[in-house]
């Protein structure tokens, strides 16, 4: 089977690539950058020496079984029609079909989209979520990282109906989130050792964690995220008060029955040991995500933790965790790494 | 003027000791540490090297005119008596007199204080909540470092009764604030990188938060910890409703009204630049505390960012702070560093 | 194919265990610890979070097809008679059999052996150097990493006389070299952010480096190593003068006639791009070796620098690669892994 | 006294604006950026916020007693005629003027210097090395940061006329030495992590180290840099073989000799604890210069660590160190700061 990665010079293209890569079912085809074509791979990507795959223009885009668009937010939305010609199947990793409403899409992107038909037709691809509508699609949106880390951790506190009130979120991320366009805010000797508050309010993954949490009503849930050292990695901490009655036992109970049988899911909450809670670091490269919770004995707060790599299960990982399940392949092929430790 | 520390062989201890060798109306008396008693204090702080200054044993200590105790928790509250006839000035650094009831410290610390009558005498050393007390009393508490960064952050809306229900702080924090006794969780190669929920509930700082920002009535502040990857530095997070009506302009003018005159606090929220927002690393080795703040154009939500070096704002520099408002000194004499950029 | 790992809760031993668990061809059995005997692996090592293996202890360790020792330096050498019985192939990570000559291990670790005639049995696990002897023998002893950087770097220059003289290596490593026991100099306030010289002279590596590179007489190799902000990876620099009269052409085809066959080493030199040199930093998690290097235009001096991950190439990577020729297996199976960029 | 700092939006330029708003001899009076004229100060260096300084063009400076240049390389010394004109002195911090010998500067920049009859004229502004010439010119050029570690550790070596051979120099250095501007090799995600060769061979700063080691006749110094993980720092480790017959007493006693009257050079070489030699990371902000050494026990090879850090001893601190001898000032005025445990 073929695929193809549109837009494979950025930190998510290129993760693709190399899982596509080392895939056993299918064979990356063309791989497309504009300032890089013509080139290998590794002119970018230094983890792919070796290999002979070389970029091309988008112009010369053959037809493919699977396409992957890793193409800067804005783009894919106005080419959508001639790429849906192009493959069979569409992962898009940007966040152009992430959003089912499009007045929800002209509020958090602040201009209108411009095919908005699309908007219907794209499955959300968490899937988790959604593995049901995935299989049955054939255009899928690759979700926010950021989200991504958030619906992980609130989904099965909100279908089971426990939320009180306010959801406050926030999220940690390293620099690989912001992707590979240097400015002054990522220069090295500005970026490092920071804990750089970035987008206290208004961030536009807010969008997609509403829509995904919204079973009865729009949850009312806040975000935050702070930029920290570290390249690769999400942690979103959420605070949710709960609803009357609940003990840790029924919360453990929730996440179990939510995902025990997920095969990238692990619930993370020990009371001894270095890594008690779910965390990032070793999760670099992985498609897992760690979802841990802690009850407050003063109140109806409950702490919900939820880690992921940014460029795995907040990007790439999913992509090709989505195409695996739009092809009737083994859900886990080609992701299978167990990450590293120490790291 | 003669200064003594006892218990400098700490971070904070060390930190207390590097500020006074440099403060123009003090000398550095003694310094001890049983385990290095005898030794230079080069042998544990190695930016001192140079200096001919000898740990000594506590069983050693002299009258002095200040004496910062830098013991670990549960020690000065032991010794307080005896300690008490050596100065005339006493600052603490450890919790064990922070909070003005017992029942608190007895709630938070789980056990009953054994001198409870010093938690009367002793004042908060917050210099901006607490100057004048601080002026008139002999036994000054440091206080914590998270809880510093939370209660500069959050007093003015307290102080004028701005907040509505829960508050949610969620403060990220550097390695050197669990001190220098190594263990595998702060063992480099299992401590880097991390994004690590340490405390999610139940944070002992959340006592000195709760009392320090109660003014009619205790407040409803919820505190979670996340370690980071950086040696110094505090960046806490608070999220706050606001009661109705109130604009950005309204805060800018409360903050502006509490902190124009302080000289180590400064309101930080710009539209452009790398630093918009408070940042610790800029603040390393500075007595300095940032805070700024962004509110939700989708909610009541007034997001509040506060940042301090641990070490320093959050331990030794107040101290010091508070030793020269103690003794008449000018406020920010020994404390003029103004921190490196890049670091 | 069963295998059991001895001393699996160090970083060697975890990373052993992770490469067998997804290795195709073998299952790990056994992995002894005596501290976490009965634990679950993730006890440790929290990347194999949802493994059912547990620790077991050394003294119920049953028979077994191959058997990887990662007991502390001195260990195996004392228990190699019992373990022999156990296993039909050994590869041993420690220091202990690495050296051919009785007379060099008494110099360089400052003891005689205690099983001398192991020292010629045990063939040097370094796969490009000894691939022949390694298919041949049960008996493989794992090369040190910061030796193995080194050799992989300096072999082709040697065995192709083309070295006058002396020559230095600078050595620089992350902090999982030095294992998972906790002390001030790992603690990680002390350990971030250092460039720390640890042993200038006299590090024992410096006796594998001069046996493996001797041809026709004992080279003369300085090596020198320091620590590094990193917790994965080492980059040797050596400088190399020349016999007259090579050019950067001879060079290339020295390194290309060497290693151009070898399936986990890549020779990297490029006028352009970030990545022109061999760089630790993508390697984490794979079993690559990079090598490259740069004549002094003012001198006969060539600078060749070369990098692995000491975890993997100069650790568990290396064993397992030596295995699968030992056990008949493709040489890269369940090495595969690409590494990942960024990280 | 009134002092100006022309280039003032770089790293060495602010450094050198932070050390001079707290100097208490002089005053900054102008201060220069073309791309931040009419800005304050902290637009650029968010450590200075609240200064009330602004930056002005370069147009209209003013005259001033002492003129710092920190203008990119090529700069300065087409102005210079100009600039002399505004100053009766003039500390350049570019590498236009550390050369005495104009085929020198060719060979190592490339190109013809446009006015050769300046660099007779500029004294080499290292003080320990030169504090006679310093007092007595007025026009002094900056030392290059990574030239300056290398000098401090061999200088004692080469004028004792202890060094037989080649000696080879690998620096390690942070990532504010390359400056402010960002680009691909500088991003956060790429720069992080680093273990990364830049300049193996034909680095600028040997043509200053060796000027500066000749005594009669030109060392035969090779250099070559390695990028690390770090903001500030520099650690240059120097391989020496020596002539017969030295000891341990004898570089003791030689190194103690040329240092001990020194005010900011520390001989570092201790035999336990953590911080054994030169390191860096604690010298951040500091003038100091650690120089420590090893003799290797195998054979005539001396391992020198000498420690700076890169924007201070090797950069602004170093200026600001030549001011004050210019000046008649305390040489260590300004440069008080003792630098952070633990950072």
């Amino acid at each position: 089977m073929k695929v193809s990665v549109v837009g494979a010079s950025g930190y998510i293209g290129g993760e693709a690539v190399r899982l596509l890569m080392t895939h056993p079912k299918v064979q990356p085809n063309q791989i497309t950058s504009e300032r890089f074509a013509g080139k290998f791979v590794q002119a970018v990507h230094p983890n792919l020496r070796g290999s002979s795959l070389k970029f091309s223009s988008i112009n010369d885009l053959e037809e493919t079984d699977v396409l992957f668009l890793a193409l800067p937010h804005g783009v894919s939305m106005e080419k959508i029609k001639d790429l849906e010609k192009k493959a069979g199947k569409i992962i898009d990793l940007s966040g152009d079909f992430r959003l089912r409403d499009p007045e929800d899409y002209k509020k958090w992107y602040k201009h209108p989209h411009p095919n908005p038909e699309y908007l219907k037709r794209f499955v959300y691809g968490n899937a988790e979520l959604h593995r049901k509508e995935i299989r049955e699609s054939n255009l899928v949106a690759g979700t926010g990282c950021l989200a991504t880390a958030t619906i992980m951790g609130l989904y099965p506190l909100f279908k089971n109906n426990l939320v009180k009130d306010q959801v406050i979120v926030e999220a940690k991320v390293g620099s690989s989130a912001s992707g590979n366009k240097p400015n002054l805010s990522t220069h090295h000797s500005e970026r490092s050792n920071v804990i750089r508050s970035f987008k206290p309010t208004g961030h536009r993954h807010t969008a997609e964690i509403i829509q995904e949490l919204s079973f009865n009503s729009k949850p009312q849930v806040h975000f935050s995220g702070t930029a920290v050292e570290l390249v690769r990695g999400i942690l979103a901490t959420s605070h949710v008060f709960l609803k009357k009655g609940f003990t840790k036992k029924d919360i453990w109970r929730i996440y179990r029955q939510e995902y025990n049988d997920e095969p990238f899911v692990r619930i993370v909450k020990k009371s001894r040991g270095v890594y008690r809670y779910p965390e990032p670091k070793i999760l670099a490269g992985t498609n897992f995500v760690e979802v841990g919770f802690e009850l407050d004995p003063n109140s109806n707060r409950l702490v919900v933790m939820s880690a992921i790599d940014n460029l795995m299960k907040g990007g790439a990982g999913q992509a090709v965790q989505s195409m695996n399940i739009m092809c009737g392949f083994e859900e886990t092929t080609g992701l299978e790494f167990l990450g590293l430790h120490p790291v």
